[in-house]
């Protein structure tokens, strides 16, 4: 009832992960209310993440220069290489500074379901800098969903001749998880890899 | 690690209703990887409706056109006016379908704890259309929340005079709702609002 523009702007706000139909209306009246302090500097984010923001040739991660500040830095290890699925996992490991290393950002799994098969994925680019003489160990940071660990199996197969250790993340008790809470697999897994005690 | 720009677009993205710092990080995510399909789209619709939408001079609602199409309708019924605090609640309405008259929107309600005054709502328009010789009845359909309810009876006092009749919605039991499940203020305004068995 208030024009195809604001019906627009809900239906375009709604295919945001995270956002509803619900919620969408709520976002886009707010927006609408408060156009000063809500919806102009989300124009000018936007637009000006749209101009600057770009994939990096290098490794897949979003930066406004490409090679990207992570491939850019001196100081990191060149030796080893972590693959993860999208850009979102790249982040969460460099806010957890747990890792000094490369990415390679595969941009999603194989999916079957999806149609997704490895030339949807940038794998070639992977296996090209696998190659390279300083990379000495691929780390595969992929989730432990079925698609992630058949990415995570197809790409190990694909990775071998390359000269590299292929390693992949432990599984097991996340910190501060309680044993009653996990799921069977996670228990199974961490049995399974259960460590001595130093 | 994205620069600027990224961590911008998180921000303003947060800042929007129902997104958290988490949910805006994957949305902004989302939006840099399906450029084509969420963000240029998005950046179109809020340019769009950011030039187009205005608020109602009459009534309040969000439009493209002033006076919007519910004050501009023949066929509503002009001698009773429906008072919201806000444009989703008037589209709630609109949804409904349960109302043909006109609204007026509030734009908030009184608040002491947020310093939200009578000279901050729309009040003094309403003032002015309710004395309009049209007008025989005037709905405060505002939310039964502290605030809500302290609007309506300060509108109350200041309608008294305009020569209409100032209502209020029912409260009671919501539509396929238990019982069981009610809090005691809904209750009780049900029990004393019970009506005969027709």
């Amino acid at each position: 009832m208030a024009g195809a523009e604001i019906d627009q702007l809900i239906a375009r706000l709604a295919k945001l992960p995270g956002l509803g139909p619900r919620s969408a209306r709520r976002a886009a009246l707010a927006l609408l209310k408060r156009r000063e302090v809500l919806m102009t500097p989300l124009i000018e984010a936007l637009r000006a993440a749209a101009e600057n923001i770009a994939s990096c040739g290098e490794c897949g991660n979003l930066d406004t220069v490409d090679p990207c500040a992570v491939c850019r830095a001196e100081a990191r290890n060149r030796a080893v290489i972590c693959v993860v699925e999208e850009v979102g996992d790249l982040w969460a490991l460099e806010r957890s500074g747990a890792f000094r290393g490369l990415y390679h950002v595969l941009g999603g799994t194989l999916s079957a379901l999806d149609g997704v098969g490895p030339d949807d994925l940038h794998v070639s680019g992977l296996l090209r800098r696998a190659q390279h003489e300083a990379v000495r160990e691929v780390i595969l940071a992929l989730g432990t969903t079925v698609d992630g660990q058949t990415t995570a199996h197809y790409l190990a197969d694909r990775l071998v001749g390359c000269g590299v250790a292929i390693t992949r993340l432990a599984q097991g008790v996340p910190m501060g998880g309680e044993l009653d809470y996990l799921d069977d697999g996670t228990l199974e897994a961490a049995l399974k890899a259960r460590r001595p005690v130093s």
